[in-house]
């Protein structure tokens, strides 16, 4: 949440702060790096190759496409609404919408109607975090992607109702039952790699070793810890949930961490200075993400929509509010 | 929202401001008034007629009687506990009492036990008033029909636990299934305009074209625009729910309009200054209120609720919290 | 809450004041007892007999050992993380802990992951208590047992999707329909007043006579008005019931009466001062306290988890916050 674009005098931030064009990508990349608290538009252009590269394995070119479309409606919309410029310019207004971008395609099929839904979200994705702020301004706690996960929540849940919309990929809508007891041991060495770095990747939906490890690679070049945060967070996640015993299929497509990933990036390294007190923070916080997220995941069932990114939501909101006098004071829209 | 009862010296307000059953009777026809945002008794007049109209077309007079009675307790309710005077004279204490009162019967077998539903639970959708008033002051964004919503929701869940209470025509609990594509030209003249209205008159929960002629002339009595707005609202919601392939049963029913109209009308005349910005901002908050249903519809199918004005309240706070330094200073309890 | 160990010189105080271990004791056993708003160790000591009475006579004397586990790890969970001490000696982070202890064997098999769980849901207890106390700060109301029924509700839900956590007696999930009319007098004298000791004893979970009597002992030693509340509150939830048409075999297991117990003694003795109005206001509360009970319920039936306390918590937020100025100053953490 550093004000880099003030405080260093490279060449990029030299172009950004003359040329209006420069300026407004590096506002988008920036939008990109927020999803994981990074405002650091080197950062966002990892992250963008990362979606490239995920969706472009997967065949599925429009989830790269959605997420740059979404990234630039709910930045011009935050322009429009007249939010405050400090806020925009951190790319605040932009990781909402690239997330919407990046989840419509995934789940629903790429007909006209997903383009319009992709602008219509984005712009409701920036009139919601202007809300969502304004509420939890009053207790100095960030919207964090809540404004992402409800307007994409509200937008799945409308398929089900509305018959032109084409989903493509949303679980059937069931009510839960308790699985089998699972081994301890469930994954081989090769899956548990591949489960930590596709948590990493599932951040932005996407199942990918590659994608996940440049994530990680821009996650490093703005704030080394940070990187490290993110892929010890998932590999916290992997084994609560082998404990747990959460499904090893799950867990090898990163469905259990990507949010425990994001609560270790956030309370380890974003809102409180670390030390051991935070480490041991940290890490209950990411091992109730897990939790939640098991929570959630039997909430949502019964509507056939998937949680995204609401575990690490609860988790942060509920472990930030206790000890609000340790926020930074310039994390805040 | 203008306190018409001290401003204009006609004969009635000169008459209710000395007879205190007039003055009574002033008040709980502003609360039917307020019900779509006028403080104004003619309009409540109106509001009742074309209630009474629909109940009896519908052969069910107890949803008259019901408003009447429910208008009547909530605001009596109010008087004991001590809430502003200001408030209850504007008839903020009504207008959720009276949709309690035109609910339940249309829900509910008429048996002596739902006349004590009704009286309690407009008792208590006047307490409900009072605290999300007194949560929402916070952020100066009014409580809307939530009291209604959240009462009437509770009443009629607790009926499918309760065997006492008889329940005629709610919609059968079920798991939502997405419905086949339906056709954008669905609906023909004659229908458009049918559902044009109903989406008006089911704002108090009935399905009737004159109902809904009404009660768009007891708002051209308090302001014309409201009128507008309440009509155009109607007609967007309609070519939003054909365009994303709603039932055209449902249109026609009104249902995917009425939560649509208060928007229309909230955004556009009650809170912010009508401008060119008011009028894109009020069109992207009608869009989304029709989205809303939707996902609501799906959230409730699963306990066999309807979602009552609740897509309304939710549209008017997500838009009314970032732009919260627009509203006047004169609507809030 | 009162602060009695300062206030009254008695032995047991003198020793907690000087001796830690004493003090600690003396901590964890006001916890007990603010279960039910009393800050006296005594009434603590009696709810901790009331609950391994109860425990023993259903042979799950893993209850008890829970019991005592949470509110240990509830009350140093607020020591770490640096909780005011006057909270932390008022009892106000051990009465989460102690219900969570109570509720996890009840629903859980004795594994050793049962333990753990009741480790990290205690602990977890007292981050939700300050981050919920923090936000409800706002308004002037507390916390109640909300942090308590959201960590257990997190909980449940988690173990429909991990495999590794054993579910003895939860419901089955299914969705709910109405149940047949019941009769007004389906209760003989016997059940009747069997229905209103185990609706006492079920504020923790114990279907149990003696154990109800034990709690309403407890209540007296510390508040002789907070004992005839209970106990009136047991019988009003009651009639409430069999006239909606609750079945009565919930009925006689208190399942109806235990949230409206907590409310009663909550809106009649410990925030406001008694006086006929309070009482008709505690009277309506108690009231709404069984249809939110019956609301409750069917929301969620589908996700095959019990309300715990939430009619309570509930109806306690809902009627507090309308007349906050009437709470006392030192109730809030």
């Amino acid at each position: 949440m550093n004000a880099v674009a003030k405080d260093s005098p490279n060449p990029w931030n030299a172009l950004a702060s003359q040329n209006p064009v420069v300026h407004f990508i590096d506002v988008c990349l920036r939008g990109a790096g927020q999803v994981m608290f990074q405002n650091n538009p080197l950062t966002g252009l990892f992250f963008l190759v990362g979606i490239f590269w995920g969706a472009y394995s997967a065949h599925m070119i429009s989830v790269g496409i959605g997420a740059v479309l979404g990234t630039i409606m709910g930045t011009l919309t935050a322009y429009a609404l007249r939010a405050p410029r400090e806020n925009i310019n951190m790319g605040l207004h932009g990781y909402n919408g690239i997330l919407v971008g990046c989840a419509l395609p995934t789940f629903f099929a790429a007909t006209p109607l997903l383009w319009g839904y992709i602008v219509a979200g984005s712009i409701f994705s920036t009139v919601l975090m202007m809300a969502v702020s304004s509420m939890l301004r009053t207790w100095k706690v960030s919207a964090m992607t809540g404004p992402f996960v409800i307007t994409t929540w509200f937008l799945m849940l409308a398929a089900y109702n509305f018959g032109n919309i084409q989903i493509i990929s949303l679980p059937h809508p069931a009510i839960s039952v308790q699985p089998a007891a699972s081994d301890l041991f469930a994954l081989n060495m090769e899956q548990f790699w591949r489960a930590a770095f596709a948590g990493v990747s599932q951040v932005f939906l996407i199942n990918n070793v590659i994608t996940g490890i440049l994530f990680l690679i821009g996650l490093a070049v703005s704030s080394i810890w940070a990187a490290v945060f993110a892929f010890v967070g998932s590999i916290i996640a992997i084994c609560t949930a082998l404990i747990l015993g959460g499904g090893s299929t799950a867990i090898i497509a990163g469905l259990f961490q990507f949010s425990a990933v994001l609560t270790a990036i956030g309370l380890g390294t974003t809102f409180y200075n670390p030390n051991w007190r935070v480490v041991c923070y940290t890490f209950l916080g990411t091992v109730f993400t897990v939790v939640a997220q098991g929570a959630l995941n039997v909430l949502l069932n019964v509507y056939g929509i998937p949680t995204l990114t609401f575990p690490f939501v609860v988790a942060a909101w509920i472990f930030l509010l206790p000890n609000i006098d340790l926020l930074p004071k310039n994390y805040q829209s």
